[in-house]
């Protein structure tokens, strides 16, 4: 193999992305240089967050480039080593971008042991978005065994671990999720108490009637109607983890109208990034790993098949289209 | 004078607040019973958060009640006691409402001492505005020398405050306020680095011109568009007291747009209301009264003449027409 495949930001969207604002290149594997190594992706993550990263606008990280490879997580399987940190048939995380192949210098490289969780859960449930539900419901919103915990976004792959870490918690935990499947899912196979269907077209009503207590802690991937739905009924000092406006993102942000309920119920929200709190992934991470590799925190992927499927995907997790944390499978 | 005159919430308001939903009522003065207090009102407090008591929704406080007196802060003395902590004569403020006399147990009315601070002043600066600001800035945004810190609806009761304060603290602040008058005010005579009018037509770009650093803290009184402008122009990891949302407290409440700049900057909102830190007053009114009785702390009064006034100066208020703190003058 002396090509490998990648996809770049071929140029922004104007409104709504489209495949087309991509680009698939093939290019010629460098040869690799002291202290670098060869990395063959074997899965790529998707996640809303990439779709902000194509704007030009002044966010926590510089936009992705014009004709660089698109940015994100990838676990794959070192191939060529010149760095002695690292041998061939390593298994390792880092965020090298969708690509097939890439070089690295190791330092953002992460090995890890696939004995009893396999490589693809380093992208979802022990990886970055598994932590981020760990500590936006420990660190924000701190809940008490007996608190209504609410997430939006259930069944993506944030929302299924904040579900499940609240049940062990001892709260009582309401998704928001689009469809029956997905309420299904949520509530028959991972034990939250109620899910309400986002377009079953009562939210407010159906909000209401799946938290009868009110509801203590939001955890919010979506924004928009479904975070007012959810404001609604938020009880004094509520706390709210602001994590993901998915349902603004592409296209016209969307407001909240709700506002007046932040000052009248004296709620606390918090805007966070998961990436400004590695001083604290470990604690999540051994909580969450202990749970994976026991089988009692459970997770579930949509997997597309090779790089070029890889835009379209993107434009389906922005759509709802996943069910769980959304994958590339390159190998 | 064997009757008095006070004012009831005659209806709830049907969109914009109207004098109709007012009555003024005489009513025949009422004999002591054993531990109470006659108290006459000197000034009456109007504060912007009335207006949402008068709804009929969930809040902090049950509504205002129909046919009763309108809830609010008051300022008086006392003509007559058959209770052994008060003497007639004695200075006091409580929440009496919108009347000219009232009788009470005691319990919740406080002595207060005038030789250095003028009575109307405890319905201000050292009331519940003042600890409102002094709360908010120090435990909620707890800026650092050196910050830029932003506080919309500048020169009224809370504005002007929170303002002086940061500005002892060694920040850079900011003001938005409605007309040029008010603006002027609050540069010139209180010291702020710049005032941004909102009703001048460009305020986003004058509150980027008034911020070349970004802003660091928010105080915000005001919410919709305003509270947009402001954060379009957030610093990452901002502070934002949310203590009042005046621009929808009079009809439909007012959407906030900027909602993803809560995420992308890593801000924390916090909604609060002065009255659940009481513990903390102490604190607070030794700062402020310090600087009041020393002049170093300005506050301006705009006073209607009379109880059968106030309704007018409530609404006058909702539209940003009082400059300082709202009272209004019975004796």
């Amino acid at each position: 193999m002396s090509n490998y495949q990648q996809i770049v930001l071929a140029s922004r969207p104007q409104g709504v992305v489209s495949v087309n604002n991509f680009r698939l290149e093939s290019v010629p594997l460098p040869a690799l240089r002291d202290g670098e190594v060869l990395v063959r992706n074997h899965y790529l993550s998707l996640d809303p967050y990439m779709r902000m990263r194509m704007e030009d606008v002044k966010s926590y990280a510089a936009p992705q480039a014009i004709d660089e490879v698109m940015i994100g997580g990838t676990a794959g399987e070192v191939v060529e080593s010149r760095n002695p940190h690292f041998a061939a048939g390593d298994k390792v995380v880092g965020m090298l971008g969708w690509t097939e192949m890439a070089v690295s210098d190791g330092v953002m490289l992460k090995k890890v042991d696939t004995t009893h969780i396999p490589l693809s859960a380093y992208l979802g449930v022990v990886g970055m978005p598994g932590m981020t539900a760990w500590y936006g419901l420990t660190k924000i919103i701190a809940p008490k065994a007996g608190d209504t915990i609410a997430v939006s976004a259930a069944s993506g792959a944030v929302g299924t671990v904040v579900g499940q870490l609240a049940k062990l918690r001892g709260c009582r935990v309401i998704g928001i999720a689009g469809g029956k499947e997905k309420c299904d899912y949520v509530v028959n196979e991972l034990g939250f108490d109620a899910c309400v269907d986002y377009k079953g077209g009562n939210l407010f009503k159906d909000v209401k009637a799946a938290a009868p207590n009110g509801i203590d802690g939001l955890f919010e991937n979506v924004g928009g109607v479904v975070m007012d739905a959810v404001l609604a009924r938020m009880n004094p000092f509520g706390r709210i983890a602001l994590c993901g406006l998915i349902s603004g993102y592409d296209g016209e942000p969307m407001p909240i109208h709700n506002t007046r309920v932040i000052l009248s119920m004296r709620l606390m929200m918090q805007g966070f990034i998961i990436s400004e709190h590695m001083d604290l992934w470990p604690q999540g991470l051994s909580e969450i790993g202990a749970l994976v590799a026991t089988g009692k925190l459970k997770f579930r992927e949509s997997v597309a098949d090779g790089l070029a499927a890889a835009p379209e995907a993107f434009l389906g997790l922005l759509r709802g289209k996943n069910f769980g944390k959304q994958l590339v499978k390159l190998v």
